[in-house]
């Protein structure tokens, strides 16, 4: 069996921005660093009133499809992830399908087509389903699209509305692939919880302090499983960590956790124990807040050295420049992470081929997910044919009143009629109703 | 590589029954033939007011893990397959985890927990990825979970309020399975279709006629790629073929169907010849409709042949009958089907094992799916194992103003407090609402 991963992606952001430090900031009365330094990130992308998830995943899949010249006969298995479904039993895949045929002579017909859902850890579920798939045997030579397309919208004054974002990232998963690789060996950490839920309802009920805590203590037990099956992880074996990303600060703090686990029992550990001591060590405590207490005080000061940061600076923040203009794409998160980490590698003429990414993704409820990928010749081409940098410049940005109406457009409670504020060009768009409710789309020339 | 498929399976109907001939017909002004001898069915099964999707999975999985001596180490993946999800982001199987750890001393932090969402067919698709995770060599000989539960409720005079149902069947996946092994070969039909929706609504909206045509399009498409791949199919290779059973009446269609499918080009067609002719065959007819004609006149005639009728009695039949006492348990359905004809089979003490049944899946949307299993050695003892007789005579009988408030009890839209019909035992319940609006369970002794 050929190596199996990820041969090409898409992203395709919604067409509109929301500038947090020059309009959301002012209207709440905020320190514009709240959102700058605090969360990390400088704006939102809206989908505008024509764009929804389906749009922006047949956009992002046509986008792949017609730069790498396949064909419907192509593909095999077209799953979507999302925790923004509109309908209860009928896939968003199915509308894709239906959307991408108007523009292709052939049909889907003999593609499978799923729809998984698992907060932001969905999109990551869906690529290991779409390798399973041709590991097992059952590709008959085709590739799998996996679009992972979320609008992450938030009620109004709900705090996490600084950290909304919408947007598609589209992977075309086959043997031999042009991108990355994907381990056999994976990680889980998977518990009961009830840090973010939708309970019959669009927008989500957060507690925020807990959701932190989770996604850090989900992420170690998979850290933890993930080596137990694949051997320790080295820093120096690291080339990037592309985490879920709700926000940029959220992967601060799962980098120095990764950091330090990682660097445990290692030479760093004992290099940096003449400036900050060596980790502490569970045995050597009588009691869990003693322990507790004082890894606390060694994360504080490893934060500091000048070892971590050189390496947070390296492997972790290069994944969080698209990031920090889109905000949080639910299941597209982790997948924008990884796409930023490779594009800095390749401005930066890095030649990564044969070096690993140690992927952390996760989702609320709760799950962490961690496998390697491993980058492969030619990945530079995939990353140039990218047009992000285009796409989020040319949104439109929208002024508070506009933000006000477009976010009642996509408030499945509110009916409105919101006229767009751009003009699709190229793109599948919205069209209206069907007569059995059904939302209908059409491609724009 | 040693064979996947299904080690293990069980079922769990919801605890409360309507009566379709003596209760539901006299309301409705109706002749209870419509009911049984039209669409083929006697009774629904219903939850209680303790009932939900969750406890229904949840005792289908705790039976089945009780009765093989299965620890949640052994699980390393729980998919849950569903149509009637409550959370529109957390998926239901992190709370089958959370009531399962309740009763057993362990948790299950490093499975893999899932939700799949495809009208009826997303049990099966569970199914299928539970095989290419194993086949993919990522299970550490670990096995897969996969649940397919809903509450399948139409709007209180809804064209389907007949064929409603409720249930769970937990089916355990493992290499060097005790039931059948599954063919790697598989075969899709599936198109983008308005024939059953639910847009963010919890209740659908059907066009049932559009619905049955479609059914049996996707079906057809997919035998034809099924047998592009594994090579034709001969009626005398069938020992059963369990379909997608909305109500009996539906597998009637799809039974004939697929007869004159797999018996074109075979003696059979040639021995039936002398009574009703060969098929007709596109090319001998100028245009479409005189060829439609000519196929729907060939049908009417086939359906009353002996040859036919014994093959169904043999064939089909005997996959209706628990179908016809529970009605349609949406992504269950095809599950309650395959068990039905074991159960068929052991009670008729034929000797199964190495013989073929070819799985009919299919959910609106719309897809369908066919895929082989063989029935292993040893099949018999896990089939005695059920206890579904017991489990569907023990359900307590609604009368007409009982099944009306129950009805509301489970309708998202009615704020209703019903007290509960029946007294659960041993077995998870609903147990009230937490502090961000989540469902609480507790395993009632």
């Amino acid at each position: 069996m050929n190596t199996v991963g990820i041969d090409a992606v898409e992203i395709w952001t919604g067409n509109l921005r929301l500038d947090l430090p020059d309009t959301f900031a002012p209207q709440k009365g905020e320190d514009p660093e709240k959102y700058t330094k605090g969360l990390g990130l400088n704006a939102s992308s809206f989908p505008d009133s024509y764009e929804d998830i389906v749009t922006m995943a047949a956009n992002a899949a046509y986008r792949l499809m017609d730069r790498k010249g396949l064909e419907p006969e192509d593909i095999g298995r077209i799953d979507v992830a999302t925790e923004s479904a509109f309908d209860n039993s009928k896939p968003v895949s199915t509308y894709v399908a239906g959307c991408l045929e108007q523009v292709y002579g052939q049909d889907f017909h003999h593609a499978n087509k799923g729809e998984r859902k698992f907060a932001c850890i969905a999109g990551t579920q869906s690529l290991d389903d779409a390798y399973n798939w041709i590991k097992a045997g059952r590709n008959r030579g085709r590739g799998a699209l996996v679009i992972a397309t979320d609008t992450a919208l938030y009620a109004r004054g709900d705090a996490g509305e600084a950290t909304q974002g919408a947007g598609a990232v589209a992977m075309y998963i086959t043997e031999d692939p042009s991108l990355v690789e994907l381990s056999t060996e994976q990680g889980y950490g998977s518990a009961d919880e009830t840090d973010f839920l939708k309970p019959n309802q669009q927008f989500p009920s957060v507690d925020g302090k807990r959701s932190v805590q989770v996604y850090l203590a989900r992420m170690r037990e998979a850290l933890t499983d993930y080596e137990s099956v694949a051997g320790d992880i080295h820093p120096d074996d690291i080339a990037y960590v592309p985490f879920h990303t709700p926000f940029p600060g959220m992967v601060r703090k799962a980098g120095l956790l990764a950091y330090r686990h990682v660097t445990r029992d290692t030479e760093i550990e004992e290099e940096l124990a003449a400036e900050i001591g060596r980790q502490p060590r569970r045995e050597a405590f009588d009691d869990e807040d003693a322990y507790r207490e004082a890894v606390r005080e060694y994360m504080d000061a490893l934060k500091e050295t000048d070892r971590y940061r050189g390496w947070y600076a390296e492997t972790i923040d290069p994944t969080l420049t698209i990031s920090r203009e889109v905000g949080n794409w639910y299941t597209g998160s982790v997948h924008v992470a990884r796409a930023s980490a490779l594009k800095h590698a390749l401005e930066d003429g890095r030649d990564l081929a044969g070096e690993s990414l140690y992927v952390g993704s996760y989702g609320s409820g709760a799950q962490a997910e961690i496998h390697e990928e491993t980058v492969v010749e030619g990945w530079e081409a995939e990353i140039e044919a990218l047009n992000v940098d285009a796409q989020l410049a040319d949104r439109h940005d929208l002024t508070w009143e506009e933000y006000e109406r477009i976010h009642d457009a996509h408030n499945h409670d509110v009916d409105s009629d919101v006229e767009p504020l751009t003009t699709p060009e190229d793109e599948f768009a919205f069209d209206g109703w069907g007569p059995m409710g059904e939302r209908q789309y059409r491609f724009v020339e």
